[in-house]
């Protein structure tokens, strides 16, 4: 008889486990976070088992009932927790038989440790999915709100960092949406794919006990069963696919951080964030750290890791559950914390930035920044582009030695690069002017930003009402 | 005046560009083979251009005309590519103003290389996408045949490499079907997001041209202009996407690789490669390689590592463009060669597996694979399921001592285990029978295979339909 | 007066910052574990600064009595950790003034927490690697001593999973070793670099006050401070570089897990694994699995992601110290606490492999194995290698055919292929002989497995002693 | 008789390889760029045969001299690569038959195609490296000419990207040095274990020929034969060791890369990069791009990118050689190159940066720079830290409200907040005192940083002493 009684598999061993290796093997400490999941899912496997006759009602009743109070301890921080039991399974089947007696034996009846545990992740996931579009749609909300109100603020455009043309804030907070529109996409596609049932593949090839599957995945809400009982307990691409999104969307905020972190710079000194936001240094008495867009932009790595890690993980790993797969479950769940604490984090602060709106104009104002206006002004007037290119520049590095911007010059001293250019220059040369000409679908004119803040906000009630 | 007249930008510039410095800048030995997207691009840019009278119908065929003609020079291997022109889009201006004289210029007004390129890489990748479709369709047809072929082949199904429990041939072959049809979908749903205009987008602020957007999306076949042209310029998202379902497609490919690198050693024996998909060694008469697959499972790691380089490459980068996206092309076009070719080599290698049935029949009878049937027998006879188990266990510990396999034993060896065994027992030790009794849909079971693959078939047909 | 007074930067905020910000910047729940280093640091700190006269002698004592009871607080699990007081050097700092009033707020003097936290984490990571050194020194132990054991034991040398030649167990061990003796070299390259002080850096200049970073360096153990305070708060390289050496050697255990997993297979059948290692199916009673290299091969995707996390993380960061840094430690620790275990599983598990030798040598008698020793022959008869490769291919494929192994066939068989085969060629044919000629340095003959297990116990010794 | 008779291994093949598969498989296309080590290895091997008895002295000539000839070939671009004969290995040796007969067919005697390329790959690195090692030593003897030039330029020192505390230009360029400096060593590091060599592992086990190996390592420059055939043959640590110094060099090389961007902003306008390491746009004339840096910043994904690829590549690879090893070479091949050439591009653009010295002073004015010391001198006074520290921080309040900073402040302004405070306070305010203060090792005071910069260029010196 095996010493190792208190463990499921104890029959055909004929030493117990080395006390290291149980510890280093077990799951207990990390999957016990699965719990609620675990205990949603036995109680629809019981509940079918009872359907096709493979449980009675009353046998059914009693782990249903069992299986509540099990929930009512773990949520009260009651129940105790077992590594010699391995993982969450065995920690709450041991303790149901404790309370029901062998009736708690029959519910793993038609099913094994390998279908559970990836019914368990995507009950996980799908949860954590819904708790993170919430945040996503109120920072797109939040983001669509500032453009709106600051759709006539005028700040320098960049390319490479240097000064580039005169755009809109509002047109530079919507390509922040754009972005998290598309990441929201992503996560919508995602969720159709985690919401497949892989309750009933069993172990590996499915069960002979006449299960409906069907019934199964009504009760949990999936979408529908899983086609094929070995891929079902083996693969783990809805969990990379996760990681992938959330990858792309730290990127992005990663993006949004690095400007803030800019933005908040004595150099740019084209936002304030609230000192809520921030905090200061142990030693250094005048700083303002803008600890929030720092953080976030670190936690990208931490992001792309997890996404590495399961990407290795599922390298080459024959069919079908393999032990690697236990490693599945630490990355995705930091990974489901960190995008939903990284999220709550800029839809709290976005509508909360302040624009410096003077220090803003006047970092546009220079630069040279309606350099391109004066060429297409020139292209209006009959210059080819290439040649009226050719004239802005020389008229550049005039500027540079006579420290004036375009619109600090003269007539006369404009006239020399181009006799074409006249007196209306003076016009197409003012920051209002040059935002407002990129008139189009997509363009920088605070009249694009309004419309186009409109669709934004058209296009999430859209998502939202469909998801209902 | 400027020494480096040949470039695009030279006016303001005092001293030429660093030759070693112009070599590394530049990008055009690899973006050139943007060319016919370009050239495609610019065709739709002078259409529309001339359709909103900012080019006259002569200009607009005199550049369509010379666009034509660099094609088929560079098509013909004729044309002369210039690094000091830095990229494939310079090059092709410079050569339709030789061709066309100062009409050539005009072809660049109201737009800018940002959104070009981010436009030419769309339509490469939407073209790249189309090529991998077809393949990866093909591929899923061979699966799917060879399935429904195999279907009551019998083989040991694994789990940590250990023996299981007996499935069939065509179910594992359905469980890598099923892997492939969600590769399939996430590539559907890349497409859409890929399938979006950044024309118009210009520098990164838009144009004060009357452009009109609509027209040249339509002319390019894209769903919509994109709506923000900050946004359009610089975000490379749908290439981490492709990379990132690319990353999952090698993980599937490096799974099934693994298996059939397994199947052909002569430890396993279930399945021979044709000669024409293997290699030998130059030192070892003797050997047979299974190149293919391990080729293929080698360059997940190149896939793997374009992913990490284009999340690399994006992380913290402030808007709107910026050098670094240049990049972008070649783990790009890598990925997409890999894909494409690590597709058509399984497309054609799959449907010429021969199983070897007898090997792979004997390997699942020994092992106690059918020893999940007798704990489900016991049950069946009112054991429960965990009492059941401790059972079985028990005479598996007394199989590896006796050296005899469960339907070895006599009935009074299995007895002594438990009372309740009878004569009956030895139905359900059988390998037909342990298969058949797996009969729910995701099962095993020989019928349950051949109707997945039915649907399998059906859903394939339906995605194919719905493309057109 | 701000309302965050208990915060150690309080002065300049007109706010206190937001509940969820607070949670979400502050590091205190992981950062605790730095604790003793911390500690440790402070207590050489306040030796030094009394030494230069900053402090009194009754105030350094003061001091360090103090920080000796938070020790031993925090040893017992008595300490309270405040997530508002952010870190663990604030936590213990404003423990300490609590303890021995406004001298304990004079600790920080020339100090800031930035040299601080680089400081801790370079002394917790020199303790690691000492620890896991000790590990590997162990494995690297266990590796030599089976490999001498099992000098002449005769197994199939593989190449593409395909039987290539024959080799001896203890050679194949000792590949494992010269892998393991690569990664000790790289642990203390890494331990040079890691051993260098940062205190005294400051916030990022240096301080004003005149203290003596020699006499702490002293105190602490390093071999010096660091040349630039800049570079010392900002950098982590030593950490990735850690970070790289494990991931390095978590891919060689991923290889050898491999192996453990095939060669436990019933199809490989090579080597036993004790029970103790093995854990079972909670669903298929015959099951033993081998959990710890499955586990262990797993968690290599856990290392190669906190690789690229601090990789990402480091990325693009301008001096100096940044709050992304933070993100640091938690993918340290893990990856500490990881390589750690999983030597140790490996230490353990190692010495107790059990070759199952009928078996392997069985396997080595198929396939061929000996061909290129006929060749080998045929080229000392005076036939070229390539002609002679030629002529065993073609036996090879009558073998396949005949189902014949060469050294079943007959002289007549065999002559029909060269006639310059006679009787001798059966000697090189044998399994004994194809292994006991391979005899040079590296090579696989059982003297040579003895000496190369003698030469790396010499080489292990010698690094043993040059770190007393 | 195969029809494949152009290839090594022939002969126990019944069908040719598959066009496709022939071409997939096929690594000449790229593995040609070892033709150099190959041949050079090839001459010390046939070498090393005659000096042992294999070869005669004849047979060892003729080859000698054919390996010349082809080499001679290959440099002007004569030679004909042929995909079916796979590789470089072969097509050498093909050629070699070619020109010399049967005695060309015995050069492989003794060793084969995966000791082969394992000791090309070693060669090649070897070289590698001292090409990057001496554009490393370049670009650290230019930071430290520029820090010395620069000892006494104040700029704003920054943590989080807000001022912190004035530093000199040269502590900053130090601090860039040391960075270098640590990968300068781990380069060295790597490079001892490159120098192995594989050569006599052969297939996997070594050879029967009586080969010296300790010959052929002199000859060919090597430290030592590599201890072990299979690992020798199947190990790429050691490409994975140089990809981790890329990826920890190029992270270095991206935080410079990232402070030059942001210094050449107008924003910051720190200092100037000449017009040559910079490039326009072809839209906007007045841009002038740091396309330099902002390419290596970009090139950090690439690196890290192979870095992923290789470390993937390995994981869980049985021994010994397996096909999927030929994917090590594209990313060594591409991390060299680009190692290579953004070490040279910074070589040469460092020493020619241009600070803009009036305007980093009039940065370092601003901000309240000057704080910390301010705090400092109430310590002196005899404030505790902590208290000093809440001082000053109601002083900054006070000062951002009254758009003052401290040294613009009155000395009863200054009062209000401490009574202590006294005349010689504005001593400690100005730039230069503050500088001048931190004047301990690794302090950013001038004379630390020509102290600095010389033990920096005595440490380089004695480096390059060791490597001769």
């Amino acid at each position: 008889m095996s010493q190792a009684t208190n463990q499921s598999w104890g029959g055909r061993f004929s030493e117990p486990t080395d006390a290291f290796v149980e510890r280093f093997t077990a799951s207990v400490n990390f999957d016990q976070r699965l719990a609620p999941q675990d205990i949603q899912g036995s109680i629809a496997h019981a509940t079918m088992l009872a359907r096709v006759g493979v449980l009675t009602d009353d046998e059914r009743d009693a782990i249903i009932n069992g299986l509540s109070e099990i929930k009512g301890e773990i949520e009260r921080g009651e129940f105790e927790w077992s590594v010699p039991l391995e993982d969450v399974h065995m920690n709450i089947e041991a303790r149901l038989t404790d309370k029901i007696g062998i009736t708690g034996k029959k519910l793993h009846t038609g099913r094994s440790r390998n279908d559970q545990v990836a019914t368990d992740i995507r009950l996980f996931m799908r949860d954590a999915i819904d708790v993170i579009e919430a945040e996503l749609v109120r920072l797109r909300e939040g983001m669509i709100g500032l453009a709106d109100r600051e759709a006539e603020t005028i700040m320098p455009g960049f390319t490479h960092l240097q000064t580039a043309q005169p755009v809109t804030f509002g047109h530079h907070l919507l390509a922040w949406q754009e972005m998290m529109a598309r990441d929201h996409e992503r996560l919508l596609d995602c969720r159709r794919r985690v919401n497949v049932m892989p309750l009933g593949a069993a172990a590996l090839a499915g069960t002979t006990y006449p299960i409906d599957r069907h019934v199964t995945a009504e009760l949990l809400g999936f979408e529908r069963p899983a086609e094929n009982s070995l891929d079902a307990v083996s693969d783990r691409d809805f969990a990379i696919e996760f990681t992938s999104f959330a990858s792309i969307l730290l990127m992005h905020l990663s993006r949004m951080s690095e400007e803030l972190v800019l933005w908040t710079s004595a150099q740019f000194d084209f936002i304030d964030l609230p000192d809520r936001f921030c905090t200061g240094s142990s030693i250094m008495p005048q700083k303002k750290n803008p600890d929030v867009p720092e953080l976030v932009r670190g936690k990208t790595g931490r992001i792309y890791g997890h996404l590495m890690s399961l990407l290795t993980l599922m390298k080459s790993q024959p069919l079908a559950y393999n032990k690697d797969n236990q490693e599945d479950k630490e990355p995705l769940f930091d990974a489901v914390d960190t995008v939903r604490d990284c999220l709550k984090a800029f839809a709290d602060m976005v509508p909360a930035i302040e624009p410096k709106k003077a220090s803003m104009f006047e970092a546009a104002r220079k630069g040279f920044s309606t350099a391109t206006d004066l060429a297409d002004y020139l292209v209006r007037k009959g210059v080819a582009f290439r040649d009226a290119h050719e004239i802005v520049g020389q008229s550049v590095a005039y500027g540079l030695k006579a420290e004036k911007d375009l619109s600090e010059m003269t007539l006369d001293e404009l006239k020399q690069f181009s006799a074409t250019i006249e007196q209306d220059v003076f016009e197409v040369l003012t920051l209002e002017g040059s935002v407002a000409a990129r008139n189009h679908i997509g363009g920088t004119a605070p009249d694009q930003v309004r419309a186009a803040a409109q669709r934004a906000r058209d296009a999430l009630a859209a998502i939202k009402g469909e998801a209902q």
